[in-house]
């Protein structure tokens, strides 16, 4: 409390001569002095920042490919071991409009975690809401709350905050996959608790099996198990197989074919990830998405409140956010900060398999500004 | 995209001789340049200051006088104009953990608006919610959406997100208020939307009438008018006067005189301003409350998630904020940050009127944290 | 369980030469006596009564005269002791289609309670929700949970179920009023539980103040109390007195005259009773308001699904409900079934106060249906 | 309104000498012959009937053998034709205690409907909110606005008020199923609306495809098409097929096996059939559920307010309804009035397939209760 000397104070006033600003005189100098003795601000100094006519995101466009990231997290596997403290060998995008922290965007978390044959990584617990998504390879298990999760090639493993979980690597061959997490939305908002819990995991929860628990309870169609009684916040069912999502894009699609629609656009099938016991996002604050483009189709470009992380399942394509573009391939992350319009289109490419179609991955903190009411949407063209 | 050379990057990392970290090696210093060039960032060097145990809160708690609050402002009435541009001569509490930028704590503004005699501030709107509140004086209205809302000592005016508002100074005094807007969180999420309205306000909106067409409609207790079908986010009572909250403290002290419990903890009394037409909170982002401790009265330390600001409404006492605490007294503004244990206890002071007792206006992020289940809530002793 | 005689069946099918019906024939009418014996009745001769094109209800428009009740009610003061097993000196609106049962509606209870000098309604608690209006007098306490609520002419009292009550008249004169419950409706869905209370309430149960607890607590527009927690279904605002539903009244109606909208319809002003904890209904199953018509208007005809009971609080007029037209005048009570259109005028009376309004209080089932997504409305010409 | 005579009225007051009754003198006969006059029923001849202890239901236990509506539902097949004004060719359940009409409970209705070779079921819709369950067969497709939907045994087709449907047997065999529908609630609370639609659907809805539209765009677990905006009341999922509550129901008995829960209790699984948009009930007043209860097992018995149809699906045993006791097999209905205690038994039958597991389709009004509150339940024991 109290007066700071300018030398102090972490408040640098600099009086412009410019519109809107009041003419820069010795009194004014002098206020500006004082406003910094009392650790004070005007309005009239940052509104243009603070108060834009919409939103202009610190965060960029920009672009990781999975080739690089993959090679470097092969090089931390022999560098790096995992253990209590360092709790995982995850590497976290950067985005270079955000000072060089770990952000990926002003609320998203995205990062490589990479494990070594027979490794496992230790248990723990966080508020931080968290999924696991698999771009490629098999034989780790998740093990949520003792239950023992499957990863494999299109799987997607949401895990609500506070649930302890840990992983191992059953099989002689090292994997890697993609974290997402809201750790920068939950350092803004100074919301976070963390606890470690075992060092190992027991024995019996190194069985390996195909379904885990939670997905023969959950993972019915329609279907809702009468033993369960109240939840918390987040989806109980901890993984959406690879299957289940490229049976209903399919679906879409022929639906499409058929005249039906089923698909948000043309040749752009789509499904959200949900939690079957409300019908909304998986997680409190963030929600997740599998877009499928057919082979020659572009979508429409959209803008939305709020920022995304993508990453290219299948196919290959040119994806645009705002002045950026980009071709893409398998296994490259990109973002997409706020009110930049982003769309995608599906092309040839010299790896691609055989359908062509551009399947990409999206995670985003929508459910925050949904449950604010600070969601806007533009679509280029007013429709859709 | 792409490989960036070290000095470009943003990303600096130090290889680190700690406990929980890797060997520290040429191999170790090589993997983390590479991670700079490609704009990574390991969680192992991270994760104490993401994943804390705890919120450990960037601000700090820290106090402001009112008097040197309305001392400056005085003079900012003298050198700076208000008008379009600068739209508000508002200044803002900068919280001394907050790197110099006008942000009380993570995600809420806190400022005095100052407005000379005849004085009118710009129409404009924006996705921000705000509200003012009015520790001293009378003489000003806003207009939202050209309903003219008179502004006395104690009152309170929510004002929700997107609607057109302006102020005008109708008497020939000047006349300070406090503004509380969630100006910090929307500029971390990336949301804001701003419109400049008309430059002037009509003469039909200059009438100054004792209550606003909003509180006509709205400030009856438990009735809602038919008329009125869908609404917005945010309370449609645009003003919450001081009689009404005077009224409604000093009767849970008198329930608790008689035995029937009615206030918080014994001698502290406490209202939450609500949307009538939910009974939520007045904005989607921002709780507002005021707290009464009777003379000699103490509240029990409480921990929360999220922040708050207070103002001192009325009388004096010592407030005591994690390690720091303070003597206050009228129109003081003060901060809790994140998990900083709070309390308050009233005394007599230089200044007091008769009453004794210690009022406290409160506003905090706490919807922000209940909307999205983030809310934590420890009471010391463990009950109340 | 299996087959019945004929006699012993309730079921009686008549085989019936008519449009959309299958030929009369012996062997349908071995068929249908093989229904009646397995206990099935056919669509194909019910369709018409349970699948109309829109409600057609049972209940008829019925309009009871207040002098009427009232003199039946003081007959009833002198014959009918109040006490354990009858409960309430109550006495029912019987509506004339609804075969000589004590429904005012399908869904609605309307009574008309009566209660002597000095006697008390022993306490008891019941799951169907309930409310009181007084449309006269003065003198009785409602107390629930031991908190005593007064009644006076406009009060509304509303009291959600399992709360237990009890009333006294601590006067030197009989008081009367109305109670709305939802019995019927609970009738029918057969969820009703009942148990009684003390016989006698205690001493400090006989305090008569101004205000109740409730209101002290509650009845400040827009302010919760933070002392109270998690609340049941209904409202903890246990009365809405007069004045506070007069001034709402009036307020629409100057805005009206001021130009600014506020009423339903020009001369027509409207407010609902409200949970101020949920903004909502003040009881799940029972919607009440109050309208004012301004003398020598009248309000638009509007038909909706789901039953009302109106009284007349004050002034004189002419009700329209279906094809039935009444004089009404203080105190009378009438039904509008499900989908009748309902319009009211306000005119001149023989027995009428100054301000020449008409104010009529009215409740209806309308959160069963809305709970239900069952509500439709349709307001004639249109709009509105 | 006004006066009647007493022969006119319907109500009817008999003065009894009884507790809590008043004396029986001539002048109560007189006030009775009034209330008569003038349609007013009092509380105290009532209050037993109307507000019990406990619900005491109206309606009784009972069952019907499948293979006698079967029997009775093929002579109307034979006799009986399917069109216009009859609309369908449905046989409903009449409880005994209901005197005499079509309803199984006081809220729901339920009928074997009975489609022959070929024959069309005309077109229409209406607010009851309705499903089909198929006990044995196949052959007939629901077209719910223009999509085919097949039925088979074990596949559950709810259907929401207000959609076009009509039926459609594509083979050469007839085909019986139940309907299942809340015509008694809207009955009751006289809500509903019908309309007539196309007397023959089109050539291109005579498609009998393996899966629905609906299906293909929501039989996906956990996951929602962006396609599709805002929903109405009611699963858009326009069948649940036997596969995938077959599998969910061994999931759980496996799980249990495995010493993880799952089941509701030792040997008793149980699903939920939710609308995969909300998590909720697939039907806004009807909630639908199999329970499958193994060989040997026997389920505690529970009492809810509220009411249920079951039909068995599959195996054999007891069941205990109150006071009643049957052995049930396949296609046997029973009722289970409000707050009579239920329980099932799973023993070996004549007629069993090789499991041995009893498996129990439900359906009650339990989301009438739990959205106005008035839901209780007790389990023997006070536990599960």
């Amino acid at each position: 409390m109290g007066r700071m000397s300018t030398q102090d104070s972490p408040v640098r006033l600099h009086a412009a001569d410019a519109p809107g600003q009041p003419d820069v005189t010795p009194a004014l100098e002098d206020l500006y002095r004082g406003f910094e003795q009392e650790l004070l601000v005007p309005l009239w100094t940052e509104i243009g920042d603070l108060m834009p006519a919409h939103p202009r995101s610190r965060a960029v466009p920009h672009l990781w490919r999975w080739a690089n990231l993959r090679g470097l997290a092969e090089r931390a596997g022999a560098l790096v071991p995992v253990g209590r403290g360092g709790e995982r060998r995850a590497i976290a995008l950067a985005n270079p409009g955000l000072g060089g922290r770990p952000f990926a965007t002003p609320t998203l978390w995205a990062a490589i975690q990479y494990l070594m044959p027979g490794e496992d990584a230790p248990e723990h617990r966080h508020t931080q809401h968290a999924f696991r998504f698999v771009v490629e390879g098999e034989g780790v298990w998740t093990v949520v709350n003792g239950d023992a999760v499957p990863m494999r090639r299109g799987d997607f493993l949401p895990q609500a905050g506070w649930n302890w979980h840990a992983h191992h690597n059953a099989t002689d061959r090292p994997m890697a996959w993609i974290d997402g997490l809201d750790i920068p939305f939950q350092y803004v908002t100074e919301s976070q608790f963390f606890e470690p819990g075992r060092d190992a995991i027991g024995d019996a929860e190194r069985i390996t099996p195909e379904r885990s628990r939670s997905e023969r309870l959950w993972a019915h169609p329609g279907l809702r198990p009468l033993s369960v009684g109240e939840l918390g916040p987040g989806t109980p069912l901890l993984s959406y197989k690879w299957e289940f999502t490229d049976r209903a894009l399919a679906d879409q699609l022929s639906l499409e074919a058929e005249g039906f629609g089923g698909t948000v656009e043309p040749g752009h099938a789509a499904v959200r990830y949900t939690d079957p016991a409300t019908g909304g996002d998986v997680l409190p604050t963030i929600r997740v998405e599998t877009h499928r483009v057919v082979r020659g189709a572009e979508t429409t470009p959209v803008r939305e409140t709020g920022s995304s992380v993508y990453q290219v399942f299948d196919g290959s394509g040119t994806v645009t956010v705002g002045a950026r573009s980009w071709s893409v391939s398998r296994g490259d992350l990109f973002v997409v900060p706020s009110w930049e319009p982003f769309s995608a289109r599906s092309e040839a490419g010299s790896t691609d398999s055989g359908s062509g179609a551009l399947d990409l991955f999206r995670f985003s903190d929508a459910p925050v500004f949904e449950a604010l009411r600070l969601n806007r949407t533009h679509v280029e063209g007013g429709a859709r």
